[in-house]
């Protein structure tokens, strides 16, 4: 056997047993909140058809897109098709050799299976769906080659109260990862389309909102210089930052905008829905920290309503960048023939938020690698036969428990497995405890130790 | 906007709100089960490196594998070695352009991972993997292209307390799923071993095993012709035959076969093994279903001791297949460098048992798509704002609910989503109910419906 070096592919991750245990801790958060919102869960596949994902990501998300090489001979159209024709000559259209590429996001594959199944769903739809996804993106620090995304969408509803819920559970599920020092970005795309009126003209919305998305990465001198050399004057740029420089509170924020651009009618409605989910969050009792931001402007073009972001605002946060965002799309079926279907929803990055409670060490102690509570030892194969019918009894009581398997000379390295794993109990047996029917049960935090029947060792456990 | 169908890749499947719980509920109670013998989890990526996949499944494997096309111009190299050669003249080797493959089963990417971080792991080290894999097989009933593996494995231990606990881990699930009928095959490689040396010679071991993998589908007629066309003589067949027939019970078998190859030493260890297995198993109070079967083969070459497989022994029931299998190995980590690792592992197959459930209509009637308890209905904005406060509180409170998004004109509309998402309950508000601070509750299944504040209605449903 030719023995063949052990190794990961770059940018991938094993995710052992101390890893995995917080990351279900983070998506049983997640999920138990999606769960009380009234979303559904949906899986789809790892594989999509290339011309599903294709042009729906940009051309960098399609540089980046995982593409699988057709099964069976993958290159025999292209021979057959080429003979006689020298190699340098060919060309190689990619979707002739690879017909499938991997999940790049859970939206797309959402829209895909909306569409699909439009005849067999009641709407509004709310479907909750956290799957890995996969980019070939250059890997460095909370940027992998397949991470997660949970993802909450409500599609067919227009209703500004899906933004509530959404935001609520930004909240909700921030709140309860004790990082209490989340602040939700909220703005709006017709208000950058109102912007983009007031400062230029509507065609300029897209080129100002990549310039806007890299405000916080180049600063506003880098944003004038790029908008600059895409041909917007001084006077333009002047106008844009008057905007994007508005201080104070969300109300007063909205005040000065409302003077400034609520003559253009997208303008108006982007305000009065901000607005409106201010006055509703008000009335609650519930404090979210939201932050009406108008340079936020979010990448993605489908958004074509309220836009959202999630940072971490401590300064000793590992991670600066967003942990989650998401927005409301109008159209975002119809590339699947499915139109006039709104929908509103967020994702939250897995792969990160790990890494912010990881560097803040807010994950809780009791998050142990091994869910054994009771370690039987024994001194030989008789006692490992007697502890076995015991382990049986303690099990089938729902406490997870298990035996050391092989029979060793010492007992302490039964007893080292037991702390390497960070076991709380040993249950020790010898002819003694046969004898009487017992079990030395010790604590191996505390050193305490006491002969008790496995009735009684349950009892404790139980309690 | 050109328009796309929106389709799947042939041989995946989406899995929506209604199948997903499903599923969801066979990969709790086997977790559940992972988790109680003391099992830990581990998650590794779906890309491997091709050089970890190629050769561990055999020729057929090896064609099966999903390979994923190198990122950037993944022909430069191709065409600069070749410039000037015609096309047909050049071999396109596809590791020159796939680096990466999907992940095709659990256990070899587990040897991976344990050789990879063996200097961290504690030993035994005892890990659950529950995901999924693909393989570019023809699809067919009960065979797919991306499907779930459940697999526990011990690793690090020669014990058969392990083989006991993994043979238990079985029926404790099976019986939990209501499946009463499953069946453990039990066999063991080491009495495949001596048969073959008892009938012809060791070298014939493997061409036995194929052979007798396909006694339920080819029958002993077509077994012996297999055999006989690789060399076996009508001698060697009717002592090959001879063992295979034996018949009785567990005990009557192990007695016969004793008789008869307890003179080869491996015979006599693999009898040992399995008598061991059935006296533990008798002492203890819980009645597995173990059936000895000497026919038992296994494809897979690695397994050196114990092989196991659960067949559902119903007539009715829609997979007459293993729904699970495993086996002792000894030398899985050494290609990969780590020598002298003898492990155990069992796997559950996750769609067949789904579709086995499914077929024998034994889900749980409690499983619902749709997990809310309460839709909030109303009649105007007033009334929606009043419900949402009150959602908010039944959420606080933990229980699930949501509120219709989009004012009707008709509160049928409302009612009408509930019952088609089978949600139980609806809290309906309108002028009348702001003013007396209470919801018109009604549980749509029996009609009653009462006035309700919203902490009677939090009171009604905790309990």
């Amino acid at each position: 056997m030719e023995k063949i070096q052990a190794g990961l592919v770059q940018g991938t991750r094993d995710f052992g047993p101390d890893v995995l245990q917080k990351r279900k801790y983070i998506l049983n958060i997640i999920e138990t909140q999606f769960r009380k919102y009234g979303f559904m869960p949906l899986e789809t596949p790892a594989m999509e058809k290339l011309q599903t994902l294709t042009g729906k990501y940009g051309e960098e998300g399609d540089r980046l897109l995982y593409k699988i090489l057709n099964s069976g001979d993958a290159f025999k159209d292209i021979k057959e098709r080429n003979i006689g024709r020298k190699i340098e000559d060919i060309h190689f259209p990619i979707n002739d050799i690879c017909e499938k590429g991997l999940r790049y996001d859970l939206t797309v594959p959402f829209a895909r299976f909306v569409t699909q199944n439009q005849h067999l769903l009641t709407f509004p739809f709310r479907r909750y769906q956290m799957q890995a996804v996969w980019r070939a993106d250059r890997p460095q620090k909370g940027r992998y080659r397949e991470f997660w995304q949970c993802d909450a969408d409500i599609i067919g509803s227009n209703s500004l109260f899906c933004e509530l819920d959404l935001l609520n559970i930004y909240h909700e599920v921030f709140s309860q990862l004790n990082l209490h020092s989340y602040i939700i970005r909220l703005n709006n795309r017709k208000l950058l389309y109102a912007i983009a009126c007031h400062v230029k003209n509507s065609d300029s919305i897209e080129t100002i909102a990549i310039a806007l998305d890299k405000l916080d990465k180049i600063g506003e001198e880098g944003v004038r210089k790029e908008l600059s050399s895409n041909g917007f004057s001084t006077i333009e740029l002047d106008k844009l930052f008057d905007i994007i420089n508005i201080k104070g509170s969300n109300i007063e924020k909205l005040q000065n905008l409302r003077s400034l651009i609520a003559y253009i009618p997208e303008g108006e409605i982007g305000l009065n829905e901000i607005e409106f989910i201010f006055n509703q969050l008000n009335s609650a009792y519930k404090q979210l920290n939201i932050s009406f931001d108008i340079s936020l402007a979010r990448g993605l073009s489908y958004y074509t309503g309220c836009i959202m972001e999630v940072i971490i605002s401590q300064a000793d946060s590992p991670i600066q960048s967003s942990v989650g965002g998401g927005g409301r799309y109008d159209n975002l079926t119809e590339i699947f023939g499915l139109k006039g279907m709104s929908g509103m929803g967020i994702s939250f990055g897995l792969d990160r938020i790990y890494d912010v409670l990881d560097g803040l060490k807010l994950f809780p102690d009791e998050i142990k690698p091994c869910p054994t509570k009771v370690l039987f030892c024994y001194f030989d194969d008789m006692s490992q036969t007697y502890a076995y019918s015991a382990l049986t009894a303690l099990r089938d009581a729902g406490i997870s428990a298990e035996i050391y398997p092989d029979i060793t000379k010492k007992i302490g390295k039964q007893i080292d497995y037991a702390s390497s794993l960070s076991i709380p109990f040993v249950a020790i047996s010898g002819t003694n405890e046969i004898n009487t029917q017992t079990f030395m049960f010790k604590d191996l935090e505390s050193g305490k130790q006491e002969s008790l029947t496995i009735s009684q060792i349950i009892n404790l456990l139980k309690k």
